[in-house]
């Protein structure tokens, strides 16, 4: 794949988006309920196409659990067709107009809501993201350039194909919905080099795809960082709450960027709090690593230095005594990656300032950080989890794959001073 | 100046923005308004200050029309001090949270307003942006790292004193707003390597300072490009208010980004609309270039491929007939800078077709390109005009100086699927 064969598939998705952003809402909701159909109607040649990523995949000692998240079933694909249909039936944002007012001079002005343009989109394995990243671009009114991983790759092309098939029968470009035809990991660089024909860029995978795509972008870059994601149980906390958010955060899928990494616990309930979470973890197979006061209570490792700055996901759990909720915040400050925070306090005032004062995506009260997640939090879908503070922050969903774009409706004006 | 004393600097401004961003309303204002209050009772060293500039910038051979820019007076300190007024009595976005809603499992979910953290703004001579941009960045409650241009620099460190003092007297830390004190130009590249410690750089300047900026910088940009902005005078056009709108865009301030540069004529009316247009020109002084059709009508230099590209600045306008809507749209997509475009058309269809398909930061219909500024589009004042289509995308107020971060209230919900 040269340069010049990359950049003419941006062009062509250029002018695909150009097309798109004055798409009828009903068109593209034809598009993506067409998709739908199309992964019952040719689950087959779908299938065959996976089994044949996996082979190649168990053939190069991939591990269970990566192959796991390579493969797709029937479960999988009614997920999709059901996430297609949510989206689908969801408010069109484009042309929205927002806060429009009539100033003093009696011109109208607004904001209206826009599509971004052509985004980038550059993941690892799981072949079903192929599906929801292209399916939000669309009902935005985006084209999308997809760059899989390889082990995904004759899936991803079986499902682009697809997507392309339902895009044309809805009279809609085809190059709306585009993959990067190599997996040679060059085609990430000059993708990154291709300003002026992409608006967005998103990385989604590990630390080291994410920092490569940050360095050497051209264009905005909306992160997906590691979750170092803290729970902080208050003097006040309901101590069996605690407990389950804390099961719940660590265990549930222990792989995600949005569980739980560590426990911080306030001094005074440390000696009645720390046996009940010792208990549970130890049932659910947890690790614990503990500072010194944690381990005068409980059993558990010692804590190094490094444990407050690592996302483990596994079964490993950091815990530290602290004495009072301006030393909780003080650590997730310094330590914490701005991704999932949480406390568990009865305190009305302690639970405002926790949520006033602490930087990251999602802050919680009472609840489970497994909740930062754009369907659990009511986006319908999402794109990824941005950890960058400037457009979005938190889940994206469709809106968050938009901008506005101010219009003024006068009858003559013009400006005086 | 090293680029750890650069980084200390930056250092201080994220322990004010972390301060600042808990800060209440009363106090910020409370700053403001002694920033508003100082710039009355320091009129005199601060005029005192700029005469130093100026005399510097004189001998140092600046034209007259610079001089002009670097210049405080009576009148400009009287809108700073109207302006830092106006943005006190705003409300105050951080801490509002946006679309509150209740989860089928009982969790509410909504977003919080917070601001960004530390901003770097890079800038270029006027000395009056060194307050607008404070102040619209405290109210935000972030924290600010200037660097102004060398021929504003004891302007800019009068005024920055006495805004630091107007902090202190607020009991805010007055690291939140910061002159770089240097005019070295090295100090830009090294701001745009502080990523970690600045969340946002505007750049605000030439054309060659935003490209500079663009591609250094670690952090997210928010650049402010040329403006090459059209008027389509439709058939359907009142001609009389299409004269008044290119007159105003093309000779009320003809060195703003927001001014006219090109007139795109339908042909149905280029006989009867373009004399008038000749004329109303030729009275103000502008030189007109023009494509054949149009110098087959009216007396015209020719114009060359390069004039439909460019920003002028000056008064001179490029003119061009075609044959229809579609033509219009085709030549903004391919030469407009996405700044301020405009439709005059009685045209209902036309004039909902122009507003949605041209991708531009303000889109108007029957209006002067002029609008396009933060004061008379009601955000009360900019801190520049953002080309960029992620995050904010026109005239950056407040609120553009602000993100979103989700938060989530529970009853100790975990999550099951």
């Amino acid at each position: 794949m040269t340069i010049s064969a990359l950049s003419a598939l941006a062009q062509a998705a250029r002018e695909a988006a150009r097309l798109l952003a004055s798409a009828s809402p009903a068109a593209k909701n034809q598009a993506l309920l067409g998709i739908a159909e199309r992964l019952r109607s040719q689950r087959e040649p779908l299938l065959l196409a996976n089994q044949k990523d996996l082979e190649a995949a168990q053939a190069a000692g991939l591990p269970p659990a990566k192959l796991d998240r390579l493969r797709l079933n029937e479960r999988i694909l009614g997920d999709l067709v059901e996430g297609l249909r949510q989206i689908a039936a969801m408010p069109d944002p484009v042309g929205e107009i927002e806060g429009l007012q009539i100033r003093p001079n009696g011109l109208q002005v607004g904001r209206m809501r826009i599509p971004l343009g052509v985004i980038g989109f550059i993941y690892e394995s799981r072949p079903n993201a192929t599906v929801e990243a292209s399916a939000l671009s669309l009902k935005a009114g985006n084209a999308i350039l997809l760059r899989g991983g390889k082990e995904a790759f004759h899936s991803n092309q079986a499902l682009v194909r697809l997507m392309q098939e339902a895009l044309q029968e809805a009279d809609l470009p085809h190059q709306a919905i585009q993959l990067v035809p190599t997996t040679d990991r060059r085609a990430i660089l000059e993708m990154c080099h291709l300003s002026g024909l992409l608006d967005l860029i998103i990385p989604r995978g590990g630390k080291e795809l994410i920092e490569l795509v940050q360095r050497e972008a051209r264009m905005p870059v909306l992160a997906h960082a590691e979750g170092v994601n803290h729970l902080f149980v208050d003097e006040s906390a309901d101590l069996e709450a605690a407990v389950r958010i804390a099961l719940n955060g660590k265990t549930q899928r222990p792989s995600t960027c949005n569980s739980l990494e560590k426990v911080l616990v306030h001094q005074a309930i440390a000696p009645t709090f720390l046996p009940k979470l010792a208990q549970a973890m130890a049932e659910a197979g947890v690790e614990l690593r503990g500072d010194e006061r944690t381990r005068a209570i409980i059993p558990a490792k010692p804590a190094q230095e490094q444990d407050w700055r690592t996302e483990y996901l596994d079964l490993i759990l950091a815990v530290k005594v602290v004495d009072s909720l301006e030393e909780a915040l003080e650590h997730i400050a310094r330590y914490g990656s701005r991704h999932t925070e949480v406390i568990c306090t009865e305190h009305h005032a302690h639970a405002l300032r926790f949520l006033r004062e602490v930087d990251a995506s999602l802050v919680l009260v009472n609840a489970s950080p497994r909740f930062n997640d754009g369907f659990q939090l009511g986006l319908g879908a999402e794109i990824g989890i941005s950890t960058s503070k400037l457009h979005a922050y938190g889940p994206m969903g469709v809106r968050e794959l938009t901008t506005t774009k101010f219009v003024a409706l006068g009858q003559g004006q013009v400006r005086e001073g």
